[in-house]
């Protein structure tokens, strides 16, 4: 019934991962708002991944992988590298399933990500962002103290479980009565979008399933117009941390250059002003990298008018320095 | 069936208040929180009314008023008094129902909530909270525009309408196949937790309902000790703008000396750590009157270790230089 069969990650893949979560995850709720739809001329409805577990939908695919390890295995423990999000998604995750974590981090993510991180009981190693492969030192730790190393995108057990996210869509959307016609979510390596496409393309065909990202980091923007994986166009800085990614991840592209319509960006402006608008009109705290789909129906780079649309809010772990300077 | 039917607001005129809502309110949802739970031991759901339309659950009871002023009457407008949440909830709901609104506010009321209440097209007359009797200005202007005043809680059609909150939190505690120990909501005038306790007792008649307010302003811990309504015990300032009622209401006392348990209060440096536990842990913004009954139960002033509790959040109109100062 889906079009989704002879894709790395199926329909029946996320159903599964929604058993596996219901315990442990919250089921986060699907959020109207009039303030929006006034200004957007859109009908909004917002998906509040901040007010997951973790502070971000991460946990939904750490522990859905995490939970796939054999219990002979689990003695070992997880390895992850991650700049924040991943990071406490898995430690939270080994924490519920009581299996030692070890996290690579880089040396400047925020310091409320890194604690939350050590918070949940993980170890946390951190390396230079710019000289040192995270990947390497992960595979390292991995091998030395035979752990499993658990992706923070490229792996169908991830997948599935961010997948989850659409799966709620799917069905909160269906319970109003209301088909979407665009479903617009954050990228970095494009797991979330990626499960959150099969899911809601399972029930809602025709809907349009697009990626979000910084303009500095517009990978996803440029592969799905190139129709294979493209690097993103120029060494660039963002404030959003947690979309950094600088290429779309294979698994999840293969998926996604099947299920998205295209991808949009905004600017870091559009992001901390998207930041403010999530803090003024709708009380909820997200991080920067959380509120890029929001900042593209926002600035207008996203013309919406007239029609149903579903912004994912991922995360919203910032530190309060920050937040405050986004926020006045 | 309930036991409310006596009472200067039943069961039944909370029903009609929810149909009344349907299409204009956001029914919030009621969230899980694990963080919150490891924390105090206790099963917490949330009721987030920062996210109602207007930023505070006083959308509700404004909206289900004006709705049942008769047609006939609406030309002379409305005109109402509040210190920042009402006067938006009336706001919105005038120009919803294309009805002219006047609102006395106090200068010293938060710029967020007077440049929001203009901003929904109402008149806002500003008043000296310490030399000037705001509801003799708001019936002078009622009297000279013939103008329909929106009492802020005292009032059968406001207790109703914010009654709604108490009726979606027993609803979606009995989805989950769960039944409350504890609710407890945030007083000023009383009108929220009247209609909260109206709504749960009916459904859950087991539920001991609790009213929060600042130490400075603690009259309903008073007046539900000592049977009878008695103002607070001393002229206090706090940081919770919303909640500097000096006296129950005598409606919404009628209805809390009978359906509610007892009082309980917290610091403002209490209120602060729990608006800044929102933002760090729970990423919703409250502000401070918002908070105070979290704040009561993360204080351990509520010890509800094991039980299943219900913490009313009910609202987010916080400054931003503000709100910075309290999560830093």
């Amino acid at each position: 019934m889906t079009d989704s069969d002879d894709l790395p990650v199926t329909a029946a893949d996320i159903d599964i991962a929604a058993g596996v979560l219901v315990p442990y995850a919250v089921r986060t709720p699907l959020l109207s708002c009039p303030a929006l739809d006034a200004v957007t001329g859109a009908r909004v409805l917002l998906k509040p991944e901040m007010l997951q577990r973790t502070g971000s939908f991460k946990f939904r695919g750490a522990f859905n992988k995490m939970s796939s390890i054999p219990k002979a295995a689990r003695g070992g423990g997880v390895v992850a590298f991650s700049s924040g999000n991943h990071a406490q998604g898995v430690a939270a995750a080994a924490q519920i399933l009581d299996m030692r974590a070890t996290i690579v981090m880089p040396a400047d993510a925020p310091l409320s990500k890194r604690e939350r991180t050590r918070g949940y009981g993980a170890e946390v190693v951190l390396y230079d962002r710019d000289r040192e492969d995270r990947e390497a030192i992960a595979r390292e730790i991995a091998a030395a103290r035979g752990a499993t190393l658990v992706p923070p995108y490229d792996d169908p057990w991830v997948i599935a479980g961010q997948g989850t996210v659409g799966r709620e869509i799917a069905e909160d959307l269906a319970g109003l009565g209301l088909a979407p016609d665009i479903v617009v979510a954050p990228v970095s390596g494009g797991g979330l979008i990626a499960g959150i496409a099969v899911a809601v393309k399972a029930r809602f065909p025709q809907a349009s399933i697009i990626s979000a990202e910084p303009d500095a980091f517009d990978d996803h923007a440029r592969s799905l117009a190139a129709g294979h994986r493209e690097p993103h166009s120029a060494e660039g800085r963002t404030i959003c941390d947690a979309l950094m990614a600088s290429i779309p991840g294979e698994l999840t592209f293969a998926i996604n250059r099947r299920l998205l319509a295209r991808g949009v960006t905004a600017s870091d402006a559009e992001i901390a002003q998207a930041v403010a608008f999530l803090f003024r009109e709708l009380k909820l705290v997200a991080e920067p990298g959380g509120a890029v789909a929001l900042a593209a129906l926002l600035s207008g780079r996203l013309d919406a008018r007239g029609k149903t649309v579903v912004i994912v809010l991922s995360g919203g772990n910032v530190d309060a320095d920050l937040y405050a300077r986004l926020i006045v």
